[in-house]
């Protein structure tokens, strides 16, 4: 699964420690050493074997310029070491997840890689809350985003046109941002919003309102990251209930 | 996992049988009986009991007036039998694949029910192709359609203007019409592009051109559904090779 020397890059999938893919638990057995982000499920690293290292990947130091350049080294370091790693991210490697910045930097090194798809909140999350991103009828596309930082320079005149279900990652600290931008540019205040905290955990939370409320809500509510917003007619279906 | 007289609606993922998660393997392992879809890896069911009623949904006929009333008939007549029943189905339930219509189907007939998300093509397909969805630079969105059917009816105007990610599912009968349309709108006709046939399997291939060049590469090429097509930068990145 992993041959000493290279690095595989996995999903960890999102929340629920079962959402794991039988390719990345096998990957999780095989490795010598893991280098693990804080949206991981603890439970997940419990598969790894007694002598596995595992390395958090929110706290490493090497004295490099910032957090992902100390993660590329460690990766380095370790392959170079002829371990077998294993890089595990929350959700999924490629999705707003830098995988491919690190796949790249290891290939820019002569290290060979391999990347594991994980279930994305993007998946997991508003199922979990009964919410469909598409529907014949009402959503027939789903508009991927993430409200936070440098990736959030976003054209909203474009985006408040979109007809499709409209989801942003990480936008608990520009819910009122995002929120007034689309309305400013045309999107319906009374636009159907849901706010789901802690997606697919025992603690999940589901806040629904609308474009004009849902900022508000969020605030009441004191809804914290990780959160995922939603915004479209699928979010005013009837919730298939989870039994 | 699966309670006599409940339905479980899972993602079996896409293509490669290994993408299954862990709680879609336990209820696989639980079920008396499973509808399963044409796109659904044959690897996966052989993880059943020998005793597991197998029903192809692609085939099934109860004299009903569509496939989809000819399932759902199914499902409940199993779940009223008290069967733990399991519908899998190929990649995720709720992207484009009316898992929310059988499920609303079945709590309109007092059927239990849960949801269980799957890697969808979207994740995977790319991945095993080596370009990312998103990248900090160059994409920081990315946008979901489907180019079949009834569900096609798409504003060309305002997704031609999108900077992020395009990713069109069952797009092989339509490669013309959605290229064309995208250039007409004023999208770049030098624009990269990827289609993508078979992904994440053994016989993958991967078609690359830009949005003026793909559809004539793709029938010379002869690419049958399933196929992705990707458009957008993350097309012309250097590909994070697969080892």
């Amino acid at each position: 699964m992993i041959n000493p020397g290279c690095v595989v890059i996995a999903g960890a999938g999102a929340g629920d420690s079962e959402l794991l893919t039988l390719k990345a638990l096998k990957a999780i057995q095989a490795a010598d050493c893991i280098v693990y982000d804080r949206l991981v499920n603890p439970d997940i690293l419990k598969h790894a074997t007694p002598e596995c290292e595992l390395i958090y990947g929110g706290k490493t130091s090497c004295g490099c310029s910032n957090l992902q350049d100390s993660i590329n080294k460690i990766l380095l370091q370790k392959a170079k070491a002829r371990k077998k790693v294993l890089r595990l991210k929350g959700g999924d490697p490629l999705v707003f997840g830098r995988g491919y910045e690190e796949a790249l930097y290891l290939e820019q090194h002569g290290i060979a890689h391999q990347f594991i798809p994980g279930i994305s909140s993007l998946l997991a999350v508003p199922m979990a809350a009964g919410i469909p991103l598409t529907h014949r009828h009402i959503a027939s596309s789903f508009h991927t985003f993430t409200g936070h930082g440098a990736d959030s320079n976003l054209d909203y005149a474009t985006i408040a046109k979109l007809q499709g279900t409209l989801v942003f990652f990480m936008a608990v600290g520009t819910l009122d941002e995002i929120c007034n931008q689309l309305i400013d540019n045309g999107k319906g205040a009374n636009t159907p919003t849901a706010l789901i905290e802690n997606g697919t955990l025992s603690n999940q939370r589901v806040i629904q309102g609308n474009l004009a409320t849902i900022a508000k809500l969020g605030k009441e509510n004191h809804v914290k990251a990780p959160a995922l917003l939603i915004i479209g007619q699928v979010c005013a279906l009837p919730p298939a209930k989870i039994s």
